[in-house]
């Protein structure tokens, strides 16, 4: 994917998306002995990034295939995208969800116009259910990271960080299914000057650490991580670009993850999910690596459960 | 006050300050059937308005009372905001706080250079002590609101507003102490186009709403709300303002309160105060009287105890 891609994807999408604030604290700077631009992807619409990748994705369908609709297997983030960026555009949208997601989650679904489709709760469910809709609703199937044309959108964020601040050295993304991490290296690589791109990742679910060692793409055994968006492993789409473009991934630990959450709560006063703290805690860990740069770090998301917080 | 006096403070403040930024929300907009603008000051230098004013305060003092210092009675937002602004200037800053202060908020007065004296929690102990140090120290004592100088300071988020919306029709704030209410009803008249201010108060502390009735201050007899920075009354230089240029002071319930914050957290992602939150509360109990309209919503601050939510 080159640079002209990444320009014609901006424009293609601007018109659902925000050009979302980017806010700074002296103190967190302080803290971090680096200079920090946070760009705020939990203002975005829907609350995450992931509105960019969706948008982008049904964008890029042809007209026939976009009355046709969309279908996706998902209960976070990306379930409200492509329902909210669908209903934007006119578009059916099919969301498969596990009969054990929350109600809410269901709910914010629905209210954004997609059609939720239950299912047990196992991927080969999930994937059968996909399949099953694609069949007989002749609707297209978009995969929330591993998509070329989600990659370019989710990269757009660090895009329009760069173009408010061209001097970045650093920028770090959390790691979770690997479309953003993919997207962000992308932009920096095209738009940045020398602006290396870092990405964050729990050590309870690090997939894509292990990967970018072993050259191919790893597996979790167990998920247990606070930082539910990031339990998912890299894909053949994004994988390359992540291990041609990608400086290095830093690990964390719940509790880092816990007490970077916080001090963008108290700091920084944003509602932020878990995964948005991975990314900062990971250069909070390595701070002296980065000791008076300018690090961006892209907040992904800020639908949380208020009633269900880690402190 | 006059309009000159506005612009002349706030040029004044703004190496102090920052231009904080204004959120949006379609689903806010929908809920409240008008189009809302979120002043955002929860992202003010330490969190709250109050930055602004004592910022003012302090610049207008002359240069050998500045060396002495400055002092208040304070255990909320203006206590670290006088102390910020105070450290930002080079000037002693002495805080007078009830012994029965939570560690926190001493601590976070300290991380700001201010200097504590603690004091028994009752009003005449806590005026004793300010006393007590202005004879001593020759500090200049200034008032959370009941200040012309903090006043105009407070006025200065409305200023912004209308700069960035000229053509709002109305401005909501809570009313505590009366000076950020003031300082907005006075912003409104001199920069507003017809720009209507209303107050957003707690029925449990419903003193402005009565004293606007009365003619004269009057006071709580208890103060049983969880809008902690509006307990306060208001005072002599605030009140003829408030009389003058206020339209009109709604009032709420705590369980309003409450659900309007919930609301501020999970669709505009941001970590604010209750007090915030009644005046968005306000905006909603009588949304019939503003359908349609523009209307501006000052959000007070974001220094809230994340272990003690309500929800």
């Amino acid at each position: 994917m080159d640079k002209q891609q990444l320009q014609d994807c901006h424009e293609r999408i601007k018109p659902f998306i925000h050009n979302t604030p980017v806010l700074t604290s002296r103190l967190l700077d302080g803290i971090a002995s680096a200079q920090l631009f946070f760009k705020c992807e939990n203002f975005q619409r829907m609350g995450a990034f992931k509105m960019r990748g969706a948008a982008n994705a049904i964008l890029q369908l042809p007209e026939d295939a976009r009355k046709k609709g969309v279908v996706t297997h998902s209960s976070g983030n990306f379930a409200q995208a492509l329902s909210l960026a669908a209903q934007s555009l006119g578009v059916p949208a099919f969301i498969v969800m596990p009969s054990s997601a929350p109600k809410v989650k269901k709910e914010a679904v629905k209210g954004y116009g997609g059609e939720v489709i239950e299912c047990e709760p196992t991927l080969e469910a999930r994937e059968l259910a996909s399949e099953k809709i694609r069949q007989e609703k002749g609707a297209t199937f978009l995969h929330p990271s591993n998509d070329n044309e989600v990659i370019l959108g989710q990269g757009t964020a660090c895009k329009e960080l760069l173009e408010e601040y061209p001097n970045l050295d650093a920028v770090f993304a959390p790691v979770g299914g690997g479309g953003l991490i993919a997207g962000t290296a992308l932009s920096a690589h095209y738009f940045g000057k020398d602006c290396k791109v870092y990405g964050g990742e729990p050590f309870e679910v690090d997939d894509a650490y292990r990967s970018l060692i072993s050259g191919k793409i790893e597996t979790n055994n167990t998920i247990n991580t606070i930082a539910d968006g990031l339990k998912t492993q890299l894909g053949d789409k994004n994988f390359p670009i992540i291990q041609k473009h990608v400086e290095q991934i830093i690990r964390v630990t719940e509790e880092e993850i816990v007490q970077a959450m916080k001090l963008l709560w108290e700091r920084l006063k944003i509602v932020c999910e878990p995964s948005c703290a991975v990314a900062f805690a990971a250069v909070l860990k390595e701070k002296e690596q980065f000791a008076n740069q300018k690090v961006g770090i892209i907040i992904s998301g800020g639908n949380v459960d208020l009633g269900n917080l880690p402190f």
